[in-house]
Formats: structure tokens, C-alpha cells, sequence
């Protein structure tokens, strides 16, 4: 069964395979292989130990989104987000169920956020201190820029989270070039190609140690991760970690090295050419416009057709062995594919056939594109 | 390698093998799976459908403890917390930080909580709105009782909050006759003997009710969680669940429900048996009296001799294929042993061989008991 959901992806088996042991996860065996793993991720982000570390959280992208909010913005404090779309709703609520106070930035939908709207919402209220990025925005596609979007802030001597979670790994960051970033936050399971169950924040060891205090939440404090991690030394976790699913994310990068990070946005961008223009040359049409499609998630416009039925679509995929979403995040109704994960573009022609087929066993008869 | 450690535990070859599997959480092949789940671990606390409700939070033991005192108690609210020892503390420090107040009542190291104490300290303070009672005590190795805890808590209508992580499963629950316990909380990877990466609470429906906007966290809100599963029904997950380390769990409660609590219990008492037994034949201390030792973890006093290194001796039980914690919480030096996971008397004979084998290495001879 070939994933193409945004995360979790299709892993390689070995990856998989990487799961089957059992581990102490305070065991001097285990630790310098969380210690490791965390260093191969700084290297990812353009970090260096001197500057930043990389802070492990077990769960999932909201929790590692809620704790960098908790630890960077004291309660009461102001973040701008831009209005991306899902993600950026769920960062509202996050911030504003943790007592901080979002301010939401209406920008155009299906395009990248303008700098300068932010700079302006910045100058406009001196008492934000911090702009919530989304990198890859899932619900709609569109990838915006964390570094035009961190040189404003940085002008406006302002500070920067960056929702990297299905960016990281494909999407170039390099924070030694951002200083403005206090966290850059993301997952196991996307870009990493890992399996779901842990998150990361990739911080700033001055700015955390400068935020103590600040959390409201033990299990959530990234700067008490990082004090303790000083304290009991590097791979040593406060609570139980997924072990398993760490070790996985360690057998993973290995992948990662070999290939790096430009040839797998390479691969990923060519999954997604593949993808766009197969569905286009049965007729339909992608939600964005082509220059602003990124390479993680693609949304098609659902048939203007009677026949059209999201699940029984899904489910005609699933019998060819090609699993979607089974819902959409866009305003009007469309079919949404992740273009992520251990698959290649001919993976993706098999899929781009598989829709066909598909639509066909619905009784919906595109016409071919000229 | 055998772990013997509080967990995470030694695990079925059935149950990693659960584990190689990619999943779209959101599926609706995988949705049934995870409900079934908290339907199996609802049968085991004891609840009814009508009543109780089983929310999963990925995650650790922690995580889940922070959410079931935020959801339930308002911020500034007060709970009691009988002083068990390192996970009492650990309560205290999740309830603090997340601003409630928590008031620690001080016990005698190494005996269960006297009801009559907690009964006392209710009736002085009637700000405390409820109890936090650690089942089993994964610092001392005692196990506490919910039951006649919540006996007291009921008579004084207080509530409980049950941290039954390295408890349920084996220790009797039965939360359909403990109307006062607003949750009881464990992970996947205590006497479920699963994987790490998943926690739950059983909590009344009627009180995840009346709690929603307690939290103050998006994320650890159960009211939220409860509220979402009834909205997109049952399995639904509000955020990306760790999908391998759930099918690995569900795959272990087939083994749970094929031995049962009572004799998964009488394992683990047998294992705590042998191993009590054992390490005195050869001349060693259990920190606890018999009558106060838990089934789940022993203690042993380190040997009072000037060869004993901690970290030697558990590198050279680790040359037999036997792992303990290479820490200890007693006040004393000591070493800790786990009984729980997927290990069997004659496994734990085996470890206790090792460990007289293991002190000969050090140097250490002691004299067999009489």
C-alpha cells in the first residue's frame, strides 16, 4: 500500500525494521543514540552545538507547536500568524488556548505570505514579539518563505517560530543564517520519512535559557528539555520516550544523509510535477496555480460531476493499493495527495493511473486534456 | 536481552512485529482499529460505554497525568498528593507548573497511604477538590489503594485522579465502583507490555463534560479530545497518533486478554517472588518489609561493600543478556528490578543468577543466607 497522505508517509522497510527492538531508554546503549540522532538533526537545520540544540518532545506537531509558543512567549504575550490556512488556525488556538494572544494576519489564499504585510502588522503593533510561521502549509499547498518572512521580523527586531513540521528535511533551513528563529519545530514522520511519535524543536541555546519559567507546563517546557539534557547529559530524556520510534527516525537519516536534502526536494517536487500535470491530462485541475504549488500536498478540485463521492474514491484507490485522505482542508470540495515520503516518481505515475482508473469505476468520464 | 526495568518493558516477538506497518491514521481501516482499542481498555478498567470513556493521548505517562489535572481541576484549584515518593513528586511538579496547587501530605516511606491520614487532611482544607493517588509507586515499589482512598475521597465528595501507569493491567481497577475517580491514567508500555509512545485516561463522561475550559491547554484538554471523537466518531484522532505503536498495543491486549488481570497479576507477583527470594539467598536486602513489597518493581540495597559500582554491575548483567536501570530513586544506594513486561518466573530465576554472577565479577561474594 502506497501512502500518499502528507504524513505519515510510506516508510522504507528498512526503517520499519528498525522498530523491532526493545530498548532501556535510559541504557548507556540507547542514550548516545538519541544524543547522535539529535545532532544529525541540527546538522539538517544549518546549526551548530555552540549556538543551537535540538530539543526531543514525544507526540505529535501540535504538541512540539504549543511547547515552542509556551517557552519563547510568555503568558500574555503577542504572536502574529499569518492566516496560511489550517495550520495557521491550529497555531491560533494553540496560542490562545495557552494563554497567549494570536493576532491573525489575512493574507491572499493560494499564495505566499507578502513580507511586507508582515512588516506592517509588526510596525503596527509594537507589542508582538513574536510572528508564527507556517513553512508548508498542508491545508492548502503553498510554501512560504520562513526567510523573508524572519528578515522583516529581524528588522522590526522581532522573533520568529517556524511550523517546519512537513517541511523539514525536503525544505532548505538554515538557522546559522536566521537568528531571529527561537525554534524551528517538526516530526518523525514527514520529510524525515520516519514513523509518527516524536517532535522536535531545533532552538536557540541562549534564548532558551533566557525563557525559563516561561511555559506554564512542565511536559511542555522546552527549556527545562534543555536544562536537563545539560544536567543528565546528552540523550538523557526527562520522561519515557518512544524508543522505538526513535531508533526508526535514526535508521531513517540514514537514508537522508545518502540522499540530502536537495535531491530529496528534488524527488519530492518531481512527485509532485508528475502528479499535477497527470491529473491535469484527465482534465482536472489542481487547486493552485502552478508557481505557487510546493512540492509537499497537492489538492485537486473535486469532478464537477454528480458521480463524484470523495470516500467511494478513496476506497477504489485503496483496492489499487494507493491510499489518500479521505477528507480535504480547502474551501470548495477537492482530493488531496501527498507527494512526501519513501516514494518515487514512478510511484506517482502508478497513483496518477491508479486515479484514473478510479474515476472511472465511478462512471466519471474526463476527457483527456488536448 | 532481557529488560528489567519499571518499563518500557521486555515485549512479545507478536507485539513488535505489529509495529512494521505504515498506516493514514485517518483511515477508515485504522479508525475501527483504534476504537476497538479503547473499547478493549475500557473492558479492563472496568467501565461501560454508558458511563466511562477511554481517551488516547500520545505521548508518555507524564503527559497524560498534566492532562488529567489540568481538564479536571481548575487552574488554582487544590489537589491532595499522599507523599509516595518519585512519582508523587512528579504530580506535584505537573500540577504546579501548570498552575493548580497542589498540597503534598507526608506518609511513612515504604507502607501504603493510611486512608485516615488522607481523610484528615480533606477535612482541613475544603478548598482541595481532589486527591492525585499514585498506584503503584515506581520509586519505592509500594503499591498504594485507590480504592480505600477513594473511599475517604468519596465520603468527603472529593475526587480522585488515579496515576495508574505502571499499575493498570496488572493491579485490579474497576471504575464502575469508584464514582469519585474523574480519571485513571496509563501508557502502552507498563503491564499492557506494548511499546512506548501512547498514554490514556478512563474518565466519566459526565465529567469530561462539565470540565470543558478547564485545561488551558489545546493539546492536553481530554474534554477536547472527547468532545472531537464524538464529533468525527470513534477513533478519530485530533492530532497524528503514533498509528505503529497503537497496532503494536492492540496486538499485546490480545495476550492480555488471553492470559487475563488476575493471572497477568500472579506472573508478575511470581517474578517479584523468585527475585525477592533470590537476591537474599545470596545475602542482599530488599529495601521494602514483604508485606509492603509491590509485584511491579523491587528495590534492593546496594551491597555494603567498597567493590559495588552501580554502572559495573549492570554492565556485567548486561554481558548475561540482562538489563536493569542503571539508576535508583531509594534514599539509599540501592539497585531497582522490574518484574513486569513479557518474562516469565523462570526468566527472572535466570536474571537472578546473572546478578550472583554479576557480584562475583565485582568481587563481591557474598555469603548465602542460612
Amino acid at each position: 500500500m502506497l501512502l500518499l497522505i502528507p504524513g505519515p508517509v510510506t516508510t522504507r522497510p528498512e526503517t520499519r525494521a528498525a522498530l523491532a527492538h526493545d530498548f532501556a531508554p535510559w541504557d548507556n546503549d540507547f542514550r548516545p543514540l538519541l544524543a547522535g540522532l539529535c545532532q544529525r538533526l541540527l546538522r539538517i537545520a544549518g546549526g551548530t552545538p555552540d549556538t543551537h540544540t535540538v530539543l526531543p518532545l514525544q507526540g505529535c506537531g501540535h504538541f512540539i507547536t504549543e511547547a515552542a509558543v509556551r517557552t519563547f512567549i510568555p503568558a500574555g504575550g503577542k504572536l502574529l500568524i499569518p492566516d496560511t490556512g489550517s495550520y495557521s488556525d491550529r497555531m491560533v488556538r494553540l496560542a490562545r488556548e495557552a494563554g497567549r494572544i494570536p493576532v491573525s494576519l489575512p493574507i491572499s489564499p493560494g499564495a505566499p505570505t507578502p513580507p511586507e504585510a508582515v512588516a506592517a502588522a509588526l510596525k503596527a503593533d509594537p507589542d508582538i514579539s513574536h510572528v508564527g510561521v507556517v513553512y508548508s502549509e498542508t491545508g492548502s499547498g503553498v510554501v512560504h518563505d520562513p526567510a523573508a518572512i524572519g528578515a522583516v521580523a529581524r528588522a522590526a527586531e522581532r522573533r520568529l517560530i517556524v511550523d517546519a513540521v512537513s517541511a523539514f528535511g525536503a525544505l532548505p533551513l538554515d538557522v546559522s543564517t536566521q537568528p531571529e528563529i527561537d525554534a524551528a519545530v517538526f516530526t518523525s514522520n514527514k520529510c524525515l520519512e520516519g514513523v509518527p511519535g516524536m517532535a522536535f524543536a531545533v532552538a536557540r541555546v541562549d534564548r532558551l535559557e533566557a525563557c525559563v519559567g516561561n511555559a506554564g507546563s512542565w511536559s511542555f517546557d522546552l527549556a527545562s528539555i534543555h536544562a536537563y539534557t545539560l544536567r543528565a547529559g546528552p540523550g538523557s530524556s526527562r520522561f519515557t520516550p518512544p524508543a522505538q520510534v526513535i531508533n526508526a527516525l535514526n535508521r531513517a537519516l540514514d537514508f537522508h544523509e545518502a540522499e540530502g536534502q536537495p535531491a530529496r526536494l528534488a524527488r519530492y517536487t518531481e512527485n509532485m510535477r508528475v502528479l499535477y500535470d497527470g491529473v491535469q491530462a484527465f482534465g482536472l485541475t489542481p487547486c493552485l496555480a502552478r508557481e505557487h504549488q510546493g512540492p509537499i500536498i497537492v489538492n485537486v478540485h473535486a469532478p464537477d460531476d454528480p458521480a463524484w463521492d470523495l470516500q467511494r474514491f478513496v476506497d477504489a484507490l485503496k483496492r489499487r493499493g494507493v491510499l489518500i485522505s479521505n477528507f480535504y482542508n480547502t474551501p470548495a470540495p477537492s482530493f488531496r495527495v501527498g507527494c512526501i515520503g519513501a516514494i518515487m516518481p514512478d510511484d506517482m505515475r502508478r497513483a496518477v493511473g491508479a486515479m484514473a482508473e478510479a474515476l472511472n469505476e465511478l462512471g466519471i468520464n474526463r476527457r483527456r486534456a488536448a
